[in-house]
Formats: structure tokens, sequence, C-alpha cells
């Protein structure tokens, strides 16, 4: 089955719905149902530790594109928030230009907001020109995430979910917790029966000074994912576990109690992906995928509607 | 207690944080918590009833803000998405722009995308130039929302979450359903104990020929409020529900059994407004909240961390 025949089924069984732009879906209760259950159940998994838990909006401050470096390095990804940029004085000019077709977008501009870049940015400038405890600083968040990539592949989509648990401090603490939540969270995933591997990997930087940037945090292995088949037998990332060496604590200011830069490391889990990957491996039927999945999850499949009614 | 000052104190209190423009948000998990909890409670409400049960993301066909009319109408609330609007050959050069500071957005283009406008717009294109049965057509629905308005009161967020029930068919059931979810609504959420309120209300339509609409709207009676105090004693919307007469039917091409224009109608809860609203009435911590507010909503405040840590 090809990643686009497998969303064609998706989509006539009613666990999606098409909208109407390559990568955009809406998704059904029962595909909701099943995010929420593996988002309560990776939450479990940092049960215990304190931790500053934050669900953010889709929408962040356009600074934090800036601030991150993050539009430097994705700018094919980002997405900008544009808005009407007139009074009501401009108005009739304005419906003049909407009545003439599709000029109305000439009257808009850019706004302070931004489609929100990775779980883990908007974090970074709650802490700017600050000092972290000495045992550092945790937060898991769970956030709306845009990638501007059109595609088919139904692994592939342009709003998705993160699901984050990230670490601001010394090297040492920011190593040792991309470390823990890998293993961490390839036991969590290999629970529900997927076929995982991880593997070192690197971030799409774009254009050619882009592929030196990846060539060399392929080299000083900062990033990792798990991967499992998502849409198709070829496996894609689930989540990944990135070590941002002293990139954001730089970029903000934010040193460890020694004055130096923070170390800053986070695990992200791509909530669709995973649900999908789940649907792909154990079926579109979920009354069908294995007892010891459906008991991790605390799903029911008695009280689960299949499709979308 | 001013807004101003009930957001500082949802903020002193971490149940959000500030995230960094006016009018956006981090949510805390136990804010969270109570917002899945309302979801639940009020899509509850149509149980057992047949419809297309549907999330959709915080991010919409651009299409759709100008099938629908939103445009023309709200032009100053729409967010259009833009993005890096080059290829590899032009990054050195857009790398340039960013080091000279600002001047970056110059190289973006708007996409084919818009933030989501209101939770039924993207279903009305589903059903484009279709037939809807002889007994209409339901979804219930649940969106991201976003409104381009800039506010330091918490009840005027920038994007939120929308839970709707929706009817396309005849002119009689579109009234029907508006007017049924109306009263189940004020039902549904006097249960929570709020204080509220139905007035006769209208959209709040941009610029002078935005007025007439406004007038028209009310004078036809096609928009009720359900109002509650929800960040200060001055109440505001918690839902409304919409009569829309043959807009979306026409718009779409949209007909009903006997080749006419299909009616619609929609009840909107909005998610945040009812939660902040809670809290405003029932104070921010969760455990003196009256006992049928929490068995309602099905909310052990055992379980429930106060905060956001």
């Amino acid at each position: 089955m090809t990643a686009e025949q497998f969303r064609d089924r998706l989509l006539a069984e009613e666990l999606l719905a098409d909208g109407a732009v390559p990568g955009i879906y809406h998704r059904s209760f029962a595909l909701e149902h099943i995010i929420q259950h593996l988002s309560a159940y990776i939450s479990a998994a940092g049960e215990g530790t304190a931790m500053r838990r934050l669900h953010l909006g889709p929408v962040q401050a356009r600074a934090t594109l800036e601030g991150s470096g993050y539009v430097t390095s994705f700018p094919n990804l980002v997405g900008v928030v544009t808005s009407f940029s007139g009074t009501e004085a401009d108005v009739p000019g304005f419906l003049d230009a909407v009545e003439a077709g599709g000029s109305w977008l000439d009257h808009t501009a850019p706004t302070d907001l931004a489609l929100c870049s990775a779980g883990c940015h908007p974090l970074y400038p709650m802490l700017a020109s600050s000092v972290v405890p000495t045992d550092g600083e945790l937060f898991e968040v769970e956030t709306w995430v845009f990638r501007h990539e059109p595609s088919v592949d139904p692994a592939r989509m342009q709003t998705f979910r993160q699901h984050e648990f990230v670490c601001v401090g010394s090297l040492d603490q920011a190593v040792a917790h991309r470390d823990r939540w890998l293993e961490r969270g390839r036991a969590l995933l290999a629970a529900l029966a997927l076929e995982l591997d991880v593997v070192p990997a690197n971030d799409p930087f774009f254009g050619r000074p882009g592929r030196l940037l990846a060539r060399s945090q392929l080299a000083k292995e900062l990033k990792f994912e798990l991967t499992a088949p998502i849409s198709s037998s070829n496996p894609g990332a689930v989540a990944s576990a990135n070590y941002h060496e002293d990139h954001f604590g730089v970029a903000y200011a934010i040193t460890t109690p020694d004055g130096a830069p923070a170390h800053t490391a986070c695990i992200g889990f791509g909530l669709e992906r995973i649900a999908l990957s789940l649907l792909y491996t154990h079926g579109t039927s979920v009354s069908a995928w294995p007892t010891e999945t459906l008991a991790a999850l605390s799903i029911d499949p008695a009280t689960l509607a299949e499709g979308s009614r």
C-alpha cells in the first residue's frame, strides 16, 4: 500500500476528511479519541517530575520565528499571519478590490503573529535573560505545529500536534535529558507494538548553507529519531530527541547559575504520526488492535465509533 | 475586578502564561483539563443523533475565507498564512535580507491557507454542489478559530476553540435546529451554575456597509447569544446560536431535495470563554467550585493540579 492509497483508505473510512488543500485534513472524533489517549499515555511517563506543563495554541509571536533562528534555517516551512491592514475608511476600496477578484490580498500586511514552528520554541522567550535553577528547568508542552509542505502523504500534514518534554540547563543536564527520554520514548512506543528503530538524523535545513548545518548536526550526533512505518512500509519519524547545544541559551541570553549560556534538549512526540502508525500497523479497525496496545492506551473499542458518525 | 486584573490573576496563578503578544496565551494542563471536560460535556448533549463528527485543525483553505463571504464582512479579523516564496537559489539573498533586519518579510507571499474563521465555515465546501438528504445534514465540530483582535481582556483571545452543532437543510429545519440548540445550550450552561442571559445579537461586521448588515441581522432575529460574566461583571457571549438563511447554500450551491438553496444554522460554544466564566464566577480554585458544576463536568479536583506544575 502506498502512502496515497493509505490516505484514500483513511478518507473512505471517514477517519480523515479532506481539507481541500494537500496536507490539510479534518479528523473524525474516533481519530481524535486515539490522539487524546496517546497524549495522556505519553504524559503519564513524565508524572511525578516537577515541571511546568503547558498547552500552547497554534499561534505564536512572530518574533519567535526570528529569535529561534527558525526563519533562516527553514524559511520554506514557516507560516506568517497577515491580516487586513486598513481602517474603516479603507473598506469601500477593499470591497471593490475583492469584487474585482483576488487582489484583496494586496490590502493585507504581516501581523506580529506566526504559526507555531515547534513545541519548544515559544518556551525559550519565556526564560529570556534569566538564570535557570541549579537543577535546570523542565517543561512539558503540547502544541499545534505548522509546516508549509503540501503533500499527498498523510504522514506529512501541514498542521499537527507535538507533545514535548524540554530541558533547559547545563550541557550535562541537557544531554542526559535527551538520552533518558530517547530510551523512555522508545520503550513507550515499543509497548504499543510498533516496529521501532532509533536512527541518527538531521533536520531538513533549507538550501546550500542548510546542507552544511545538516552534516554538522549528524556528525555531532545531536538528533535521534524514533522511526516506524506511518503511511507506508517506509519508516518515518514518529518522535525525535534533540540536543540543541547552547543555541537557544545564547539566542535568548538564558544562563546557568555559573553564568554560562544554558544548553537545551527536547523530545517531541508527533501525535498524528503515532496515531497513523498505529492505524497502518494494526489496521484501521481499532477493535482488532493488539490487546496490549488497547490496554496501554486505555482505549475501549466498544465505546469508540470507528468512523466519523 | 477588571478584565485586566482577572487576566493578571490567571497569569499569577499560572492558569495562563503570557504568549508575548496581546491575546496570545499558553494554557496550564489544569485549564486544558477543564476545557477537555467541557468539550465532552457539551458533546454528550448531542449523543444519539446521527451526525458527522469532526475535529478541524487550526488552518483551512484560504478559498474558504472568500467563499464564505467572511473576508468582505470581517476583513479586520482574518488571518492569511504567508510563507517564503523563493527556491533554494534565492536562499543567499534571503539570508542577506534577514541579516539586514526585518525585511525578510518581503520574501514571503500568501499561501493557499488561512487560519480557521469559524467552526462551521470549512464544512460548507465539503457539501458544495450537492443535495442534502430530506432530513437535512447534521455536523458536530470542534475547531481552533482565529480572530485578529489584540486585547488585554482574556475573554478576547486571538485563538480559541469553538464546539459547534451545525444543520444544513430546509428553512424550517435550520430555524428549528437553531431554536432547539439555543434552549439546550441555555440549559447545559445553566446546569454549571453560570449567570446566564439570552440576548438577540449581531456579528461585528466591519465598516459602514457592515453596520447595515448588523442592523438587518438584529431586525430579522437571526442571532442569539448566551451571555455570562467571563472576565469581569460585564457579561459577554459564551455561546451563540445563528440562523444564516440561505447565505451558505447559495454561496456553495448546496440544495435541498426540492432544488431550493439549503438554509443553515449553528450553535457555537466558546470553550475558552466558558472555562474563564467558570473560573470568574466560581473562583480560580477548582476544588471550591459548586458540587453540581464539578459533577456535571466529571471533574475530580483531587486529581487536578491547580497551577501549571
